[in-house]
């Protein structure tokens, strides 16, 4: 952990107040919802409240300092002189409060989190360990019946599938099915599924903090042709982007990578969202692969590769493997098949 | 739904950017990560990208309009003029991003959440709904042997009941045993329950949004005379508040009636945290009951009471119920025992 606390000082030009949970636990190993790190050219010091206490003091390497539980106010009571601050994490509240006491304030968005868009070998071990435990659920998922049952039950078997394999979901469960499928966002709900429709799941799990995040999409049946057709579409469109990916790639020349397959074809404009985004200790980090990302693919990014075709009124298809960019291509992490499976 | 909307344009002063993801849900039922609402005395427009369109079309007394991934950026570009906006819920990045496209932009912080305070019937319907649940839940596992588990184990428990009462859990349940018992916020963890312990068990569940969160403390076998005492007192404690508080009394005057309790005894100093928050749609909202705190308590507030004591090394006791604050004092939603139960 120290050395992440090294490489950050080394790249600062003022000290930084990191108040981000995330980017704290990264740093410092400690985990809270009201905590915040001092790193100044000489030391770290850990903030945090009473409920935290006993935790905090078993932190190494850095000084710890038990505040109130309103920490902005007994930080903005505590601090002085010229501070960079997170600027995308703090509210323009906390900002006023803090800037009040007299705090020079410095914006410096994402100065932790383009630290954690590269992962290290102990970050990648997580990973692909939550990777390993996904291709299992899924594999085991397959062989469920879902016809008949509700989405929202087949989310639960997700649940009971990560838990036996000793994990736990990293975010609520994607079972959409039918029309439900249409919608990127869809959540599980009391939809019971039918026959001949696509059930799109998106779901991974977390080991020591850190997410996979999977998508396949599962058929019930003979599928009407068009969704059959945009499978295809998309499966033709995922393999472009894994292929075209690699480090010194723009987030949104991968993109389009995948988007130029679709867009080819009679599904143009149904590829609703990004490519993919980072995964690591949150489901959603940099670095970004977008028509609207500023990002550069690096050695030791991890990231979603989601292309999908979206079709009001009938079904959706959504294929995602989470990879590691490496110097010459990608290391897949996720290891399904990707044909389109049939259920029961 | 209308009448929230309602309700707020009448308080305002200017349109109001409503950007915090539950405040949007709150006003319009309308569920997304990446939505915003603008509220001005004609109309209220909702905004958010393609991977919600479906769902933002289905909104009632709104108008719709698209917008790009980058929520904020589009924003920025759309609107003028002179705005309110949430300043607690949107960051200082955000903040100067809107204000560098010509916004004239008011801080207006709490607006939305002052009224989410207050619970409707409706409101009030789906959290007695979780309450009832979850007195099942923890009769149940009042029943489960603990002893020889990990708490982890016994947490994958609480998870299962939920589910098997229709329900799922409204966050990481905390089953904290022994000297882990004496953090106020452990997890659940890999150690296994012995004998003549406590085990906090804090959970709570979600029905159509709304929350329940329970705390209450088992004891594995006899325990030490410390602990015992310790039972005694924070029970005490909470009988107190649950007798003070009523609608016009203050959260510091609150707080202050189980602090009084604890204070004056051996465990002075050892109820680190304040007496309770306000549950709905999130987990913690207002008002707060603390030594910090700016509320009055009024009609229609639902809050914990969870006063607790904390000895570092030995072992934790807490115990919390959920409330209706009304005109005379309160409708208390939780229907458990409070005596020490003894599980095996």
């Amino acid at each position: 952990m120290t050395s992440r606390l090294e490489r950050l000082r080394d790249s600062l030009e003022e000290p930084l107040l990191v108040t981000n949970p995330v980017n704290v636990r990264y740093l410092s190993g400690f985990k809270s919802s009201n905590a915040a790190l001092l790193v100044d050219d000489e030391r770290t010091t850990l903030f945090t409240d009473f409920r935290y206490v006993t935790a905090a003091r078993e932190v190494d390497g850095v000084d710890f300092v038990e505040t109130k539980r309103d920490l902005i106010g007994d930080l903005a009571s505590r601090l002085s002189g010229r501070i960079g601050f997170e600027s995308a994490a703090v509210s323009y509240a906390a900002y006023e409060r803090l800037r009040a006491s007299g705090l020079d304030l410095v914006p410096r968005p994402g100065a932790v989190e383009s630290m954690r868009a590269v992962k290290d070998e102990d970050e990648l071990g997580a990973i692909r360990r939550a990777c390993a435990i996904t291709d299992r659920v899924y594999e085991r998922l397959a062989k469920e019946t879902f016809v008949g049952r509700t989405e929202r039950d087949v989310a639960w078997t997700l649940e009971q599938l990560f838990h036996d394999e000793g994990s736990s979901a990293a975010f609520e469960s994607v079972v959409a099915s039918g029309p439900n499928a249409a919608k990127p966002h869809g959540r599980a709900t009391d939809r019971e599924i039918g026959r001949g429709e696509t059930v799109v799941i998106d779901a991974g799990c977390v080991v020591d903090g850190y997410v996979s995040d999977y998508t396949r999409t599962f058929a019930t049946g003979p599928l009407p042709d068009e969704l059959e057709e945009a499978y295809g579409v998309c499966l033709e469109a995922q393999t472009a982007a894994l292929e075209a990916i690699r480090s010194g790639l723009s987030g949104v020349d991968a993109d389009r990578a995948a988007r130029d397959v679709v867009d080819a074809t009679q599904f143009a404009g149904r590829f609703g969202h990004g490519l993919g985004h980072g995964t690591g200790l949150e489901i959603h980090e940099a670095p970004r692969m977008s028509q609207e990302s500023n990002d550069v693919l690096a050695p030791g990014n991890v990231v979603t590769v989601e292309p999908g075709i979206y079709l009001e009124g009938l079904g959706g298809i959504r294929i995602e493997d989470d990879i590691v960019v490496t110097n010459g291509g990608i290391d897949n992490l996720t290891n399904l098949r990707k044909d389109l499976i049939e259920v029961g």
